[in-house]
């Protein structure tokens, strides 16, 4: 990659969405990049230029879907994929291989956690309105508020605890994308489900912790009180909708 | 790792599920794995080991879910890095970064199609029984047998068409992960939704090729025909269940 040329960062405008785990990673890094969401003349010539990327017929790596990073001549999608890419190169991730691919699991298991809170307002799929799913999602919105909120949280929570060198992160002593992620997430949760989070939040200390730690990081916090932060809204995936939040 | 030492594969007994993809590129590689669920014992000696493994308080990076491999000291769960893992081990990853990075996304998409497919018979998630949420399972079904089966094999026969190299292979030249687990999806699909697979098929021709490839090759096709592969049943990812065959 030229060293000059900034990331370029493609996601939908208008929400925070999967590109959000990816930005907390460029902020946290201090490195430059252009997010097309964010064009200046706009949500629709942005939307315009994401949708021009992601049909690029003579792209012969395309992207699935967004979020996806472009580094140079590099295209690279999947948003774990993309904190896998830009950890090893900004220091938010382990140099070994053990490290690495304990830091990765930990994101994978994440994004597997965002696909079920995504789903609780969109249990039949994304070409249903979250309308014509109300009564759906409140059956799974309530077994995800009793039963997988504690099942995720627990689990990192463990994670915790167990960590040889201490309780402050995830994976040994350091920041990892891993850490931006759980924070983001929880942030999220206490966004949409604000009545379960509550319940649940005692249980979980040094989740709640780490949670905390990560919002008064010097740059998370500069970049959480600026607007370049979209706030959550109903179009994302974290969506307040008072029915649900069990 | 002690290269005397074989893997072990930990995962459900009774079913291919996400184990599957894993024992595949264990299959094709050649190497000597310890399946723990075909414990000699028995399904339930099988069951007891597993979660003996997974409730292992002393494991410092413990896995959130089955499959997980144990290659040595690593304990390594997530099937997309379990394959990362094994591909750049046994030759079946590109040995580049951005060939894996290009791999491993492929890799991820395959990953987010499995979910969905899981989801048809649980749009409201693993806590009910598939009985209990039939009507739900229909309307999901008839999105992802006309929408999303097109949306991804159409995906992944431009992957192909584009690839610089030829056809023959998602990732340049060579057999890699992607496609053994490209295969086992498609296997699926045409055990779980043979209708809907028959009225997609043609307009896929380079994807059902790369299908066709794979079961014929040696280790596969002797894999697919051992008793070492269970057959697809009703408790695992792909379901046939003639009411969601679209």
């Amino acid at each position: 990659m030229n060293r000059d040329e900034p990331y370029e960062l493609y996601y939908w405008p208008g929400i925070q969405g999967r590109g959000e785990f990816v930005r907390l990673a460029l902020e946290e890094a201090g490195v430059e990049y252009i997010d097309i969401a964010k064009d200046p003349g706009g949500e629709e010539v942005a939307a315009q230029k994401l949708m021009r990327a992601m049909n690029d017929a003579s792209l012969v790596t395309p992207p699935f879907a967004p979020p996806f990073l472009k580094s140079g001549d590099l295209w690279i999608a999947q948003t774990a994929e993309i904190l896998f890419y830009l950890g090893s190169r900004h220091g938010l991730a382990p140099a070994d291989e053990a490290g690495r691919l304990w830091d990765h699991q930990l994101q994978l298991t994440i994004a597997d956690w965002v696909v079920e809170i995504h789903d609780t307002h969109h249990p039949l799929g994304g070409a249903f309105y979250y309308d014509e799913q109300k009564s759906e999602s409140r059956k799974r919105s309530k077994l995800f508020c009793e039963q997988r909120i504690p099942k995720y949280m627990g689990y990192f929570e463990n994670v915790l605890v167990r960590n040889p060198a201490g309780n402050r992160y995830l994976v040994r002593n350091a920041l990892t994308c891993a850490d931006l992620s759980l924070f983001q997430v929880i942030e999220g949760l206490q966004y949409a489900f604000p009545k379960a989070m509550k319940k649940h939040a005692d249980n979980f200390p040094n989740v709640m912790a780490l949670h905390g730690r990560v919002r008064n990081r010097e740059r998370i916090a500069a970049y959480l009180a600026s607007d370049r932060r979209l706030p959550f809204n109903e179009d994302g995936i974290f969506r307040h909708y008072p029915e649900l939040d069990g």
